[in-house]
């Protein structure tokens, strides 16, 4: 069986294929439009340049391979993200602010999820440079207008922010060796876990670590917040970003989730994640990651998200394609003119092949252009 | 040094980004004008799969790893055409005519020369299901056209058949094995070992396959060689084939070279080279290859070409890109308006963001929106 795919990768077909790029080229468009230029990043790098500023997560999904040139390990990208934050470090080298754009294919050595393709085409906007919480507010209502023209709509936009984990591991006094197992009780919301690796840290911490996976939901969540985590200026400064950030973004669908740490090894700061369709799990991912930029040497401020396109492709409604129309005398006066002219008017024109009788209407034609009575014209297909 | 990039990979930064993508979309688009329906298949398959078919050049430049899910060998892309015979075969299984175009990047485990990339974005469209001239046809003017979109031009277009080469060799009574090194001999056009492999060979034979790397020119190419080469009737269709496919070409600049094997590891009849440009290296091949769907288990006649989008966008002066409006004023009263309008307009503007004074014009400001006696004016933007 030559031709069966591995697991969890798929081609898209023509169905999938034209929405795809359809999708594409608004959402493309619309980065244009906000200043955002596209840069395309390879496929393929040196693994500790993919890796850089990354976390465990991006190491295990990355796929690893020989570079025969240089006998060094490539990997196959699984993020754009990083990549882009390595343009805007050393590439492009400017001092101001920075918006860049992008969309390729990424690959997972494992799945996601079990829904989860191992090949997501990975589409998203970063600004670099801006420390201020404008940017994290741009970048949400670019997203929102990006869920919005793929006519999907946003139902709900989560805040969260890494620093409060970061101040309450901080603030517990654990071994660093302790931090790791904490974020994965934390992750799988593992209460007796986490009963048990805050064994011996100070009340007030405990108390906060322990309510973290209950602080989700509307505004209330912000001063329910304020009464249940421990005094600290870092977790003061964080709930005082996320109210601003909400009273910016008022127009939006905002809510909060203060224990999603899903890109808690390389973001940073304000963490988002965007809900719309019928999709159950997030369609977007973003936020702050301010470390990546300074792993490669030069320290920049960056926010951005990114989704899948396949995945959101899954949300919109196949588009009405027009059928395409069927040419038939090819070398008879006239013929490449009208063909031509039905192109020039957009519409998807076959040339007639002769023997295939009874068979385009399976190539997509519904149409069919013939000469009659000295003139081209467009009839419809009749049983064929 | 972790932002160095492996020999022969590149990022594509905003200026190349933008001609890739402009590129892409135009001849996509020309592509579904005249019928073709794109397909995306993965980056990723099991070995045999991306093999089928292929020859051993192919096996050499694909990339290998295993597959953590199967533990299987799987590759990375070197090339889309079989990826697309295998959809034609099994997925769409169509009895007529398919129409098929593609765009996506492929990895070569080593340069194909020392001028190319190891990251090539091919692009290209195939006929299945016809094996009539009217296909090989199509798909050369469909080239054409091509080239001419992307405002490259075609300087000529090289005919050979893969069926002189395989008549030689069959007529020559040489073994198996040394097929190969005949191969070799006639691509770097090595006389001296041609003379030696061709030792006992049949003396017509043997002045066809010396005469085979001379036949190449104009249209008087073909009754040169049908007096060099032996007297058969593979030979003869062959050669019949090419006339009466430059006679229907007749427009377009058809030259020869029979001699040109490059595709002939999984070619099976007439094959094409396109050249346009400033171009020293054929911007395009093709050609026919229905031994390739035959190995997927599905016999279908196929033919079609491909070309690498960044080689061919190196080619094209870079366009004339717009430059963006800084909009000031957040906040201000018909703010949101007025930036809405520019972008409706299909202008790309960019928020201010406070603090950088002075560094927008390296994000590629050249214009400023502003309030001014109460109305939003565009202006140049001015020293910074």
């Amino acid at each position: 069986m030559r031709w069966v795919l591995p697991e969890y990768i798929q081609d898209a077909l023509p169905a999938e294929a034209a929405k795809l790029e359809d999708l594409r080229r608004r959402l493309l468009d619309t980065f244009r439009l906000n200043g955002y230029q596209l840069v395309a990043p390879p496929l393929l790098e040196y693994l500790e340049s993919l890796l850089t500023g990354a976390g465990q997560d991006l190491q295990l999904k990355t796929l690893k391979l020989v570079d025969q040139l240089s006998g060094r390990t490539m990997g196959v990208r699984a993020d754009i993200t990083p990549q882009v934050a390595r343009i805007d470090a050393h590439l492009l080298n400017r001092k101001g602010v920075t918006r860049l754009c992008y969309c390729g294919t990424v690959a997972h050595a494992v799945p996601s999820s079990l829904t989860a393709t191992r090949e997501p085409l990975q589409l998203g906007a970063e600004i670099y440079g801006h420390a201020g919480l404008e940017a994290d507010a741009e970048v949400i209502r670019l997203l929102a207008e990006v869920l919005s023209i793929a006519g999907v709509g946003t139902s709900r936009i989560d805040l969260g922010h890494v620093g409060l984990f970061k101040a309450l591991v901080r603030l517990s006094g654990l071994s660093a060796d302790r931090e790791e197992p904490l974020f994965d009780c934390l992750q799988s919301k593992d209460l007796p876990g986490l009963q048990d690796l805050l064994r011996g840290v100070p009340e007030a911490v405990r108390q906060g670590l322990l309510a973290l996976p209950t602080l989700y939901g509307d505004a209330g969540v912000l001063s329910k917040a304020r009464g249940l985590l421990p005094e600290d200026a870092e977790i003061r400064s964080a709930l005082d970003d996320l109210e601003a950030l909400a009273a910016a973004l008022a127009d939006l669908p905002i809510s909060f989730d203060l224990a999603d740490l899903r890109g808690y090894h390389y973001h940073s700061g304000v963490v988002f994640a965007a809900y719309g369709g019928r999709s159950p799990v997030a369609l977007a991912l973003g936020g702050r990651y301010d470390s990546v930029g300074r792993a490669f040497g030069r320290g920049r401020p960056a926010t951005g998200f990114s989704l899948d396109l396949r995945e959101l492709a899954a949300q919109v409604a196949d588009p009405v394609q027009a059928g395409a129309i069927l040419a038939s005398g090819a070398g008879s006066d006239g013929f490449r003119e009208a063909v031509a002219a039905l192109r020039e008017a957009g519409e998807s024109v076959v040339i007639e092949l002769p023997g295939h009788e009874g068979t385009w209407r399976e190539a997509g034609c519904d149409r069919r252009l013939v000469l009659r009575g000295g003139a081209w014209q467009v009839e419809p297909l009749q049983g064929e």
